[in-house]
């Protein structure tokens, strides 16, 4: 992947200051998800692993909303006439999207206005950090199309960001979560007026590009791989992590900029 | 277990709109349980495993009052002259109660007015949703007797649902926690007046119970079985799940019911 | 360990009424680590298994800050010239500290004034409780100095305590945490006026010592090792620790000064 050149066909892409940002992008139906839109953004954050340049990424949507999530006519539609192992190939090509989300090493910061709903929900609780305006809803609504919460990993992700008690409500009843619920409940990170969204996003996404970026991607690495272990194993698990860290020219440059009362500069090397 | 004809001993049960209530009904003791009610519950919601045409449990207590938990003659008293196999009896059995409740499929919505403590607190916790009231007290007040908080699964849930540090400080010290702390840290999903909160709660297990409930049962399923796995086993665990819900009439009938620009009608299979 | 007579080198112990209080004693520094106060804290902490006659643990920092963290300096810099083998053992001793506070029974409340930051705001989060004042600012600054979030088991613990969203943009950005987040966001416990702050957290101390403190450090155990297995297993666990505290002579004494309508007398066996 050429960060510069690279040009989807299903959601825009713009690059700048190490920032990648996807934009969903059809706004007349509130961006949606297709089946094609849902494999080209896993494809696109599979292959920013490869992708040094790009240090961050924002997700965000087109119109004052960020997404619709799987539309019913594209994506429920034909679902409802598949076989088993057709159903079963879906969901798991959802649910790559998720992993490779949470397996690029690029911090993701959500952008979120508007509409937030089902697929769309999931997009915005697989990223890193979350920035809202007060006019975000958000819904994970499965259950409102007969499905159960459990889609793309909400049944495991939600109550680590949220809680139990929350996610349960919002999982079996589909409700929409309001923006000010968001915020007060960890969702969502801090809010902003519509207007100053994007830059705020982007302002954040620039100065995580700034710091120390492989330190970054380990930081992303092991909030996910100490999920399901002891104590006592994360604690040894981040011995070795952070040793690593210390091996880096970054933490090497930070400790010369500090000693000589520099900003320090990171390359992420 | 035919839920119209149900009369246990020790609560009361009432079936109505595929909604079955669970009511402590002991007011003039606020709601104790005994050894006998423990294992009545316990049975009740295994029971509830078969029995399809309950779809949602409100749990509740009479006389404004949830439960003053495990009572001080009837449990505490005999525990103290027991040998270590009966207690370990009496402590699997008390696990039992919550393994219970999470291993129905129908999703428990906890209606808690007044005094919420020691056990009751447990069926609080164990429960799927917590609605509440201003007057609502909570204490896992195990210490004050001299035990630890790791009673029924306490330091393992209570900690998902409000977090570690708040968890911690409710079970080393026995507190209580106001009404308003527990909305604010996601112990109760919402509080009302005392003369509402049955019927708010009632509202909520009818809307529960007219939705996809296989689905729900799935989704409660997954919202405890993906506890303690992987980022990456969560996912392809939902990819599976979901794949299921894909294949049942609910679904389809839910894009129908779309399609034609109707209120899907769930039937739960 | 004898608690009357210990005189640590690298911070100042006092003990009282069952409470041993670890003060972070270089205000001028605002109490920065060191190499060697890191190990003799991580000595004191393993000793603390063996010394029953301490009942409680407030750790707090001198001069109205709480630590300045690892300093740049005496720490710092010495990492950035240390090959692999060294830097390993430098991160699993400092692990081992937070093993070592994680590892003793006796509750330990942080008393966090002014700046919490670093290998500081590590101690906190390791705390089983945390009292602060409205001037306290903590921060997990490792990006700042070019190494990851996941420090002495950062990346495990704090998104247990705050959740996955908050915890992902502290460890990310380095920023302060307000005192008035770290309350809402249950990293706080309490906020106090830092004239109060150390005598709440000693009262708090004073009356956890006074509790059933066997039992406590039952609790503190399974806060802790039922961290990543499934609910089923938990409830079996807490069944087993619970049916221990039953056989204690504290749980009987409880019974007996209920019954006789006295309060109990708690003496840790």
């Amino acid at each position: 992947m050429n960060p510069q050149d690279f040009s989807p066909e299903h959601f825009s892409w713009h690059f700048e200051d190490g920032v990648g940002t996807v934009t969903l992008n059809r706004p007349d139906r509130k961006n949606p998800l297709t089946f094609e839109s849902y494999a080209e953004l896993r494809d696109t954050f599979r292959a920013l692993v490869y992708a040094p340049a790009v240090k961050a990424i924002v997700v965000t949507g087109a119109g004052g909303n960020f997404s619709s999530g799987g539309d019913v006519h594209e994506i429920i539609g034909p679902l409802t006439k598949m076989a088993m192992p057709e159903l079963l190939a879906f969901t798991r090509m959802t649910g790559d999207l998720v992993k490779a989300m949470r397996g690029c090493p690029q911090p993701i910061i959500a952008a979120i206005d508007g509409i937030c709903v089902g697929a769309g929900a999931i997009m915005a609780m697989a990223s890193d950090m979350r920035l809202a305006t007060p006019a975000t809803k958000t819904a994970f609504l499965f259950t409102r199309v007969g499905l159960a919460g459990c889609d793309m990993g909400a049944c495991a992700i939600l109550p680590r960001i949220i809680g139990q008690g929350r996610a349960s409500d919002l999982l079996y009843t589909g409700r929409m979560m309001s923006a000010e619920e968001g915020e007060r409940w960890g969702f969502h990170n801090r809010l902003f007026a519509s207007e100053d969204l994007l830059e705020e996003a982007m302002g954040l996404a620039r100065s995580i590009a700034a710091g120390p970026t492989f330190a970054h991607g380990i930081t992303k690495t092991q909030l996910g791989i100490e999920w399901a272990v002891s104590v006592e194993t994360a604690i040894e698990m981040e011995a070795q992590a952070q040793a690593i860290c210390m091996a880096t020219n970054d933490f090497r440059r930070a400790f010369e900029a500090f000693a000589e009362k520099r900003t320090p500069e990171f390359k992420g090397d």
